[in-house]
């Protein structure tokens, strides 16, 4: 076998092994009965122990170096090149660390599930202790060119550092700040949904589906359920799969999040499927990915010229809704309003939820931010923020999953998702036109095309900032976002 | 590590492989979108292929034979000999040929699918000429001691033999032919359904929920979903599956199989934990397995007693059905009536379907019985013992999906759980009392814990007629279904 054969067959299994235990996550949050969760959690720790060694094969660290001296094609070289970050990372954990920290981390979130339902920090607090002192081990044993932070923050969008999102979150916040100022002094009064009404759980899945199907997604290649937190998975080549949760007192709830959720499905099924269950078969960020999630919900969602087509659909399901216009949805869509909980935030305070985050992250691992002192870290920047403060940690720094399962460098991905969002909508205006006539002539696949040909095509054989440089023509810049932000609001608010 | 140990740990990565393509299989069946068939193809067979590899590891021969020479508990005498067993089969066939198999049958299983569709025996027939000529370079792979199908036979229950089978099933025929025969003239009539009630399907769910958690079958280690074939999966420790179908004009058909499965899912509810993923914490065959559905399905179920505990809960469902009394329901659910169909078939005929099943088997493999003239011997076979000549292929030869799987000499095994259902009902009466007595009481603990006690909590630590005669006293007889039958319809016919 040739060791371009080889490399690809030996990568494919590891990456099959990584679907399976997609596949099995998905399971245990949809299907699962609860009693399963022990044999779950044991199966799911096998598989990583699996994947670990497969990974870890000095095989295949012989078959890196052979291929980088090698002429290769760019996918494959992309394959290489990622394999070989893999590679290295892997080598230098410890198998015993990594199991360690695997079944840390299960602990961590079970006792972050409770201390979150009982608003009990202490209950996490040694859990979370822990899980720190293994990450700053891991960063340890991983080896740190800048900053601590910088090793986890390049786990999730390689590339980026403390000193870039430093000065991109000054400069956001710096526009971001004064436009939420003004939208609260603004004397636009948003309505409130009518109270009394009743939202069937069947109507609103009926009318999610009938959104998510137009914007493009293939139910014949996927499939929607519930689960307590709306997420997507994209299993299979093939099989990509949606969750979402319903309240019937808000249709918004789950309208966002389906969108949000078939941004992300989208992706997923444009995928190279030549490339499945290797490194360029895969999405190429977090924040790339975040960015189709977004520019579906909010870009394309949140405006009256989507109301415009979904109104009459609308009223299809919810006869006893009163007779109001697209524009009246638009900013009950759109209200801004300071909270505390990240993921119900609007798009103008979501990303200051993200930074702050960023902000505690950045002390704990670069300054050494004790954990007995995170509740009160949080609710003072919170103060100064958002001009409230949290009444409890539940609604303040015990709310996210992330830190429970020892993802510390994530959040900042969900920002750049926004910035990329509306980078990627401006450059393809300018290629297909006008994307509110686009939105209203109800045929949204332009934009569907636009998309799969400038991003999802693409897997990941390029570096997330190259991706954004090639579909937009320019590199990755907070303007557009901002523009976008200050020119919608100053409208929905009459600033 | 000892023997004892890396033994069991290498079964355990089998197993657990073995368990992930059961829940991928489960999905498939249940949830899996309709294009994620072919990546799901593909990963069965890798996942098949990596079962192989771990079979077929000579360690796992040394380990094997070290062990069988040591001295070691029941339990794992019991793994000891599964292995061995389970290695030796293995080794023989070429790696080749199970894949190639594999995929055989998998292109079989398409064709038949569209063949029964259509109606259309010559679109399937190559393809099962293509597997019997594979099943039996696989009995010459495997060497025959006896006949070629006896190798087939002991696949599925192991020590079954056609010396086994030819008096057994001669034995039933003897006593069930007059039997129908006298039912057939009875004078009885049996009530058809009243036209026009449509039982909502929302509804039977709720009805055959309750049926199958008054059995014992524990919903928090376990679930339902619809399928189009009824099954249950033994997925994970903790977590067994059933699944059922609905008929909007027949709420019996739905009843039945969720009895049945239920029966299966608290066999492997009951299984011993501390031995999953090895042999012996597994069912211990086939037959065993369906006669823990067959005792709930028919003995419990279909019974006046199990009527007067069920019809409040059904009228509560079903409120415009008429006034009927347990009896008369009782009548309506053991109707007999020789038709086509085998999973539909009465307590009386079924047998017979599977009779004829084992003898078009055994002229295919013991007497070179040619593709071509299958659907002439099951027509003719069925028209002289049943009194009808099927219409069609699909109401004939075509109707089941086990050769298309390749699954050659399983039927036998259903006969097989009907006779051990009767030989553990009646000796479990003969312990807790009378059964009758205990159903009407509403209280069915007695009978799953005596199940429990004697089968469930045995795992495979004996073989099947040893189990059978553990819990009875008496080794594997018809007896008791014969009698059982005869004494069950004649009362109901009043012959």
């Amino acid at each position: 076998m040739s060791a371009e054969l080889e490399f690809i067959s030996r990568v494919r299994d590891l990456y099959r092994f990584e679907a399976i235990q997609s596949h099995l996550g998905w399971d245990q949050e949809t299907k699962m009965p609860p009693k399963g969760a022990e044999a779950r959690g044991e199966i799911l720790a096998w598989i990583a122990t699996q994947r670990h060694q497969l990974l870890t094969d000095p095989r295949l660290g012989e078959l890196i170096s052979e291929l980088e001296e090698s002429d290769c094609d760019n996918w494959l070289i992309a394959n290489v090149t990622e394999m070989r970050r893999k590679y290295d990372e892997a080598v230098k954990l410890p198998e015993e660390f990594v199991s360690e920290y695997t079944k840390a981390c299960s602990e961590s979130l079970v006792a972050w599930q409770e201390a979150r339902a009982n608003n009990d920090f202490n209950h996490f607090s040694s859990h979370l202790e822990k899980l720190i002192r293994m990450v700053n081990q891991k960063i340890e044993y991983l080896g740190c060119e800048n900053t601590p932070y910088d090793v986890l923050l390049d786990e999730y969008e390689v590339g980026m550092k403390v000193t870039d999102y430093d000065p991109l979150f000054a400069g956001l916040k710096q526009r971001i700040v004064p436009l939420l100022h003004s939208i609260m002094e603004s004397e636009t009064v948003v309505p409130r949904l009518p109270e009394g009404i009743r939202f069937s759980i069947d109507e609103q899945e009926q009318f999610c589906l009938k959104v998510s199907r137009k914007m493009g997604f293939d139910f014949e290649a996927g499939r929607m359920d519930r689960s307590t937190h709306p997420f997507c998975a994209g299993l299979w080549p093939s099989d990509t799969r949606i969750t979402t949760r319903f309240d019937e007192l808000d249709p918004f709830s789950c309208l966002y999040a389906v969108m949000h959720e078939s941004g992300h499905g989208l992706y997923e099924q444009g995928l190279p499927k030549q490339h499945s269950y290797t490194p360029v078969g895969k999405a190429v960020s977090l924040g790339v990915h975040e960015s189709q999630s977004r520019l579906w919900e909010n870009q394309i969602g949140r405006t009256s010229s989507f109301w415009k087509v979904a109104l009459p659909w609308f009223k299809e399901h919810f006869s006893d809704f009163p007779d109001w216009d697209a524009e009246r949805l638009d900013l009950v869509a759109n209200e801004v309003k300071p909270d505390y909980i990240r993921v119900e935030a609007d798009e103008i305070t979501y990303n200051l939820h993200i930074m702050l985050r960023y902000e505690i992250e950045k002390k704990i691992f670069n300054e050494g931010l004790p954990v007995g002192k995170i509740p009160e870290t949080w609710n003072s920047m919170f103060e100064e923020w958002f001009g409230i403060l949290p009444p409890n940690d539940t609604l303040g720094c015990l709310q996210d999953v992330h830190w429970s399962m020892g993802a510390f460098g994530y959040f900042p991905t969900y920002t750049l998702g926004n910035l990329y969002a509306a980078q990627l909508l401006e450059a393809m205006s300018k290629e297909i036109g006008n994307i509110d006539s686009i939105i209203e002539s109800g045929n949204w696949s332009k934009i569907l095309e636009w998309l799969r040909d400038k991003v999802h095509s693409n897997g990941s054989v390029m570096e997330p900032a190259e991706l954004i440089k090639s579909a937009t023509g320019n590199i990755p810049s907070p303007e557009p976002f901002l523009n976008y932000i200050e020119k919608k609001y100053s409208k929905l608010y009459n600033l």
